[in-house]
């Protein structure tokens, strides 16, 4: 047989196995709870539009050209306004598929081999494995229960500044911040704002997660507050209606969004999911999304209260006011990626915090646990596995539900 | 204003212009008939599979993982051992984003800077770009009206040889060659392999165009003629559904696919479009791609018949036997990529010929004309205002219909 192997390119490092489906409990990735993905409405909504609409898929772009179906584009400009404050033409939305075209869309088009940028010091692990493709430096910048401290976010911008360095853009997620869960209040939003202003520095905003806020409030987007088009802003249908979809959006003021249709060599986005939620989305949306967050609100609860019976005193977190996922700190004794390699051979999938943070070294003892996919009953389960099994490794935590441990 | 201009990156060249639709005769890209497009039986397959298995939609890769929806991938590989007799298992098929991401995944895991491919010496200009944009070297071997030829493709290979060098891989579109039209014989195939062998190189065999043999008739994939699996495989649903669905192909070895299924970095491909797929296509497929076959061939007979007519003598062409497109030589004198400019101003975009050939300079008197998205009637309107335009901006034809242009 012909041998591949001598051949790969220097980026063809990983070798992945064939799938053999998820872990029993599974506490990583976006994934939601199936039973909240509209498959009759959908279902419902999609037949006749195709019947009507299909025959424009016979065209790239069908009629609306590379920046995507204008009726999804005009929905997504007028939710961005009711929802995030912002004021947004559909000439000036992108749609991708998924946000993370958008963040690779961005990147090609802002980041040349050794610029830097940056970034909240506990992070989405694909915004940095992407600069670490793109040979991009990347600083980060502490958070507290607010999200990014503008004290450190100046101290980096006024380093940078002092080594002759101009960073690219900052990137922030503001809204259910990735993964601490924090939302930034709408004066830091200003702070942000005035110094990025001072500095001449983009801002590149993400607000994946902004319409989980438990409460249905949210503060109005940095995109909203800047007055004069510095910020780039992504968004996507992933978390509130489904992953697998594969539909995100990247709004981006005239030229620059010139600048970036070019660097979308893909021939266009999915037509068939876009047709789709254009029809199902105007009247739909607000309800799907309202039902979605006491659902999400309780398992959150239920996580919190899983943790606190199996781990007792020995964790800490902020307790989520949104999204899908908890950001839990461990005693410095209990390293997380080897927790992740026993817990995941046991069938506890968690994401180890060295992967999640600028500083890997000083997040091995923390943890992502996403709770958005998992049923109330899995997430007793499998974090009550969880705890036996940090025990059984690490002899932690020693009390489980006021029990002592044999 | 903030200015983004100074921040671009080195890739970031191009600048769009808002879409304002297509000019009125638009003789480029794979787009199709809309009447093609089967949007009352995808109407009907679509409603009840996704109200009972929408649900899945809620993972990423729903229930079948990274490589795509398995009752898709079992249909792909059913499909490719009736039409192109490959015997192919789901496993070593990869649902992609269309099968310009199947060719990206293959570039990204097979392609270094500095690497050198051996491609048909007129190409798809999509191949083209992607291997510029990864600054790796590519040598046309010239084609015959039965595809790329054999002693070409040994001078390449043992020039290179000579040189020390080995390419990456062999590129080829054998069915229904993209431009020339043309289709490799069984016996050309097997050269192709003895070849492929004897200097140890790898071939990628794209396939997107092989159900559109008019015939109906075709050869077998060189994968299929393949006994040691050097042969990664490409396809596409783009052009016998519709383009605008996204829906391609790859076909690949393990361990091979391990190393490809990681630069997949998109999280999966549109789970719709899968899913309706899945559903529609075992029960339509090969009656709808039988009712295209002799809308195309008419479209065909009209595009020569309108050259001929219109242009009388003065170019040349291969009569296609499959495809949506005609491959079209003109005198030396008319330089296509001024027609190119003078002809879209008038509202008729056509394919100069510098862009779909290795060697730009030495195809600047040719055009590619694609006839599968116009009307016939669109088709004869367009062709000779083609043929007006071409004579106000080179003097030729003198001719058209027999009648001595004024």
């Amino acid at each position: 047989m012909f041998e591949f192997d001598a051949l790969l390119s220097t980026v063809a490092k990983g070798e992945a196995k064939p799938f053999t489906g998820l872990p029993p409990y599974h506490f990583v990735g976006g994934n939601i709870d199936e039973a909240t993905v509209p498959s009759k409405a959908l279902a419902q909504a999609i037949g006749d539009v195709i019947r009507d609409q299909g025959h424009a898929m016979g065209k790239y772009g069908m009629n609306s050209g590379p920046q995507g179906h204008l009726p999804l584009r005009e929905f997504i400009s007028d939710n961005l306004k009711r929802r995030a404050g912002m004021s947004v033409t559909p000439d000036e939305v992108l749609v991708t598929t998924g946000s993370l075209q958008a963040m690779d869309l961005v990147n090609k088009a802002l980041l040349n081999k050794g610029d830097v940028v940056l970034v909240e010091a506990a992070n989405y692990t694909g915004t940095l494995t992407k600069l670490d493709a793109l040979g991009v430096d990347y600083i980060g910048v502490e958070l507290d229960e607010n999200g990014m401290r503008m004290d450190a976010l100046e101290r980096a911008l006024s380093d940078l500044a002092a080594r002759g360095r101009k960073p690219k853009y900052i990137f922030t997620i503001p809204t259910v911040q990735n993964p601490t869960g924090t939302v930034m209040p709408i004066e830091r939003r200003r702070e942000m704002l005035a110094l990025a202003k001072q500095y001449d520095v983009p801002i590149f905003e993400d607000d994946c997660y902004a319409d989980l806020v438990f409460s249905g409030a949210r503060p109005p987007a940095i995109h909203a507050l800047d007055d004069d088009q510095r910020v780039i802003y992504c968004g996507t249908f992933s978390k509130t209606i489904a992953p697998a979809l594969r539909v995100g959006y990247l709004v981006a003021p005239w030229p620059l969004m010139g600048h970036i249709l070019p660097l979308k060599t893909d021939a266009g986005s999915g037509a068939l999911e876009q047709i789709v939620l254009a029809e199902f989305l105007p009247g739909h949306y607000d309800d799907h999304v309202a039902g979605l967050l006491p659902m999400l609100h309780e398992k959150a609860d239920t996580l919190c209260a899983s943790l606190d019976e199996n781990f007792g005193a020995i964790l800490e977190y902020e307790r989520p006011i949104g999204g899908i996922y908890l950001w839990v700190t461990l005693p410095k004794t209990i390293d997380t990626d080897r927790l992740f390699q026993v817990a995941l051979a046991q069938g506890v999938e968690i994401n180890p915090g060295s992967q999640w943070a600028v500083d890997a070294a000083a997040n091995k003892h923390r943890m992502r646990l996403c709770f958005g996919h998992p049923t109330v009953g899995n997430i007793r389960e499998g974090i009550a596995k969880l705890a036996q099994i940090c025990f059984q490794e690490f002899g932690l935590p020693i009390r489980s539900g006021n029990v002592e441990r044999p």
